[in-house]
């Protein structure tokens, strides 16, 4: 089967692939927005898991054939870069926050989906069950999913492609050829330090920009509230956003009363306004996020949310291989170490409130915090 | 307000296009794809009728500007650019074959949406019902509908973009420079005339590789099999799909017993096959395409389509502007006369089945067809 | 050896191939613009045959590898993809007109150029004379220089993407998953028609905007009559040219004082001006191209150059693959039919003379053609 | 006049712009390549300072219109735009670390052509002397040739499109949506400040890919070799090279029996060796760049080069208006701020030697440098 993406052009599925390309978990998967309600800033960010699936499957093909491995490995590898998403509940990373505590994140869903079910059968009839534990395992798991990853590298760039924010295009052309597998670990060979160096500064960007744009930040800030209004008041349950669509799991919170508000300001763009910006520290002296949003929402009588992020981007953790030895990206450049630090100085906690009462939450807000 | 576009960059609105972006019936359009199904066959055809909107309103104001409008002018062409697809129902042209013989096509429904409701209402605002009415008509209305506008332009270019097909890659830059008001209409300069041959072949490859791509038009002949199935049994009537959002009308109708195997099949791509293929003329030898469709249908007992393009690309009617007064492109241009032909020959009716009968039904199909 | 192309990115050369690349005479192409003095109109159109020579390398190999060549075939495809411009004179395809006849065109050149000096040497290491003299030849041949060939994607593309015009942005990844080799021929598979209709198309719009455009014509033909000039006058010996850069050449032709007006008139983008437009067959009944510019020129006292082009695009000429045999492009396409009658329509001879004679020149022309 | 640019598409020049363009002064720039001999690394690297002044005149019209400033500022901006390069020797900056000192700084030789000369002549038919003197001066003078000018915008973007590196690849539309003067200084306002550090960012990494690549540096350091020879002997004079293109330099610099060695190796491709890398200050602690290269010349028998760059990026130096007042970019931005210490921590001395005395000058250099 050959499919046009919109990176790479025209790639390739063997029969196996194609299967599970067609299974109904992995068509669903065409419902499960890559970037949930970021479309609310950036209109074009509609692309989905589907899409981003299919081109990290190329990808990881692409770099265990770079890499010299076995037809056997790179086929292992291909299947995982195709399946490393498919555990995603609806709203993937935006439902995450609040799902993934109760019913656990979505890799551990993801490897649910390839113990049972219509995925696990298809994978049944080629692979032994320890073969099919192992996916995404070890060496090669590491290709789909470290920090010079087919993942990271296809969403970067997929996400840039469309938001039309230009830091995302990365080289991955360059990256794929300069990878190497050294003692187990994916590493970068020091002639591409520099291109690594810029899917790192990629990243960081399009944190800044994108990821972490405010109005995101406030959209998802939005949806978790909706999510858990609506298993709080028995609506859904934690375990059916694993089968649910974006839209499926919109139409239902939909019939939650107290979630309804927040679904609705998400359909129609009426959001809620940032009335205070926080250090993280600041915001911790005085309590932490949901208690000082309760606090502020009692004053005001509406529902007031507390946004801080758990972090920014992690700190890079990749090796270079240079003539001396493989040291770590950290160690190798200056760069890297800063956007690190830099990162930290761009986190900030945010005070939320519905627009009619911008006024009265800044005053409440700013009380609470002496500002 | 200034959005980030895919095609344009950075885009402006003023404060009341903002207040009709902001409205509800505009913020659904979100939920429109621009293309419906399409990302069977082009996974990353997920753009919208908002995106397209907001570009084709940014595009026209270009093109209002250009040409030397004065301000009223040029804000009343953005404004229709803006609201030119507000009266799209769900699944936009893919529904409109069934639906809008019952309920008016978009441009009608449209024109309702501005005499009443939210959206009338903002108008209502700052301009004359007289002039609301007039929005789109007139020369002013060409610079956004007609085969060199700024609807069709935009349109081309968004859906290549996001198909990742070559095809549609036009010149729009070029284009714009070289448009002219001659006589209350809309026409192209000579020295504009390879960028609108250009543009007439892209619509042309792209009819040929996407718009009517043997799937794409399986895929819409089961989604209008669904709709009509749907309003027979009385689950949906037609007036509502004006306010369904794409994935509403596909909740709605799964509960459609006779709908809901063609819904299924849409979302896990289970789709029709292609059992016979014929020229429009051997079709209507044998009957109307209903009628053969209900015919081999009851032979086989199962549903068949029989799928026939009421157009492939419609001839081109715009002028070109000489020396020696304005001429028809198709006077002036071989190369677009030809591509008339061309499109001719290239409609084809399909016969549809389901696969589990893709056999039997090539052979009933056939024998019917003395094939 | 890894090169970074603007096209394809990271391209790769075995050490056989970085020897030639880094001989002398293949260095020269760094040297010998692509477009010769397209860029008087395309500012961009700075490209050498260097680049265009790796590019069509690496893209033969590519197609070389799909068709399932075994390992020695794929070499030499690729080898000659980067020699099969080797031989062409200072300014390519721009002088050729007036030097081909004199010395040979670039393919038999180039040929030369494989027999004897270094590129042969280091071929002979490698090669037996009767394979070096088969390069190129044959059904391998084809990969790179039929219709549908490696030269011909690259050019359009690397043109397209270098004087900005968009015509030319072919899909050059589908049509390379559509080829075969069909009885020694390279054929497309038909569901690679649109693709190829495409290309056809592409190549027709960049004649028609850009290689036949009326300003490079005017350039060209004031470079042949430059080169004219000073072979005439023994300024220099057609075989010079061989060895000559573009910039070489300019510099001795400068020293002719027939050919110097004509190169400072490049140089200084001081351009002939059209004075009359003619079609090819009211030139002919009035005499010969060439005939009547001496004819105009006498009466008026300055050279008048009258260019008339041999070709547009010549006719397609490669095979279909169908189900039931093989058929040419051109039965199978209405579309690449029509596009050799839009290219005939097209073909103009024109009127050239100095821009301070302009008036009388077209005076005197209109005169001759009862214009 | 509309010339289609590659990055801008459709710019347009008024009448006293394209008498200025088609100035043999101008029309030289065509022949001045803006990355002189960067194509030995990227064979795509063939623009000119010619598109590169369109390129700059056009973006500064559009800063100049973006701020608001009246018609005859915004002219005057366009205009410096355009001839902000006319003073460019061969091989521009390239060329100028040997140049300069002799004959004055690009900036310095086009404030002459536009005192005197073809140039000069247009503009004063159009403007008074104190005018012309104040073009490119104040804060006019910013737009063009600051941190976030066009001139820097247009060259990154260009520069990073010709040689196919994405680093390069900026936001130019949101930058200048977001530039501001603020008491007569270029600024960025606060919502830019991304765009800004992505700009840097951009900046940092094609010199760390580009400008700075050890081949490119090579390249360079050979030229300036070339250019002292011949200067030495008398081949030609410091003076001569600002009205040279690149191609006259390179074939008068042949006739210097010292220089043609260096000249040769550049068009043929024989380049330097690096034989040692070293710190800057252990290079220092030894003495001066020029000395040690003599020293071990003397002692192999052979020209030894020693480079060192003077600089990697600037620190950059513009102002980010914030709600409480303007704050300096290096403020603001932890990550600008460590660009620059990247980019020391970057910065290597360089020790050269031919290719065939690779082994025994590295020896040669090691020793003295005790490594």
């Amino acid at each position: 089967m050959i499919i046009k993406d919109e990176i790479y052009g025209m790639i390739e599925f063997d029969e196996l692939e194609k299967r599970i390309i067609d299974s109904a978990p992995f068509q669903r998967l065409r419902r499960i927005k890559q970037m949930s309600f970021t479309n609310l800033v950036y209109p074009g960010a509609n692309h989905t898991r589907f899409e981003h699936s299919l081109g990290t499957a190329h990808l990881s093909g692409v770099i265990a054939e770079r890499l010299g491995l076995d037809e056997d490995a790179r086929k292992k590898v291909k299947l995982y870069g195709l399946l490393h998403d498919i555990g995603h509940t609806a709203f993937s990373h935006e439902g995450e926050a609040v799902l993934a505590p109760l019913i656990g994140d979505h890799e551990a869903l993801g490897a649910e989906r390839m113990k049972s079910g219509p995925v696990a059968d298809i994978l049944g009839e080629n692979y032994r069950r320890e073969e099919i534990l192992g996916l995404g395992k070890g060496s090669e798991g590491q290709i789909i999913s470290s920090d010079i990853g087919a993942d990271r590298m296809d969403y970067l760039k997929r996400d840039a492609l469309n938001t039309g924010v230009a830091y995302g295009v990365i080289d991955i052309d360059r990256i794929v050829h300069t990878l190497a597998l050294e003692g187990g670990q994916l590493v970068i060979m020091e002639g591409g330090l520099e291109a690594a160096e810029s899917l790192l500064v990629g990243r960081f960007m399009m944190f800044s920009a994108v990821y972490l744009h405010h109005t995101v930040r406030i959209a998802t800030a939005m949806l978790g509230r909706a999510i858990s209004h609506s298993l709080e008041d028995g609506t859904v349950i934690a375990g059916d956003f694993h089968e649910l669509t974006d839209d499926d799991a919109i139409t239902i919170m939909l019939r939650s009363r107290s979630a309804e508000p927040f679904v609705s300001g998400l359909l129609n763009r009426r959001l809620y306004k940032e009335v205070l910006t926080l250090s993280p520290s600041e915001l911790r002296k005085r309590g932490d996020a949901a208690g000082i949003g309760r606090e502020l929402g009692k004053k005001l009588g509406c529902e007031v949310l507390v946004d801080l992020p758990s972090r920014f981007t992690k700190a890079a953790g990749f090796g270079v291989k240079t003539d001396s030895g493989t040291r770590s990206i950290n160690e190798m450049s200056d760069l890297v170490l800063s956007l690190e630090r830099a990162g930290e100085a761009r986190m900030k906690a945010l005070v939320l409130a519905p627009p009619e009462q911008r006024e009265t939450a800044g005053k409440a807000a700013r009380a609470l915090f002496d500002k």
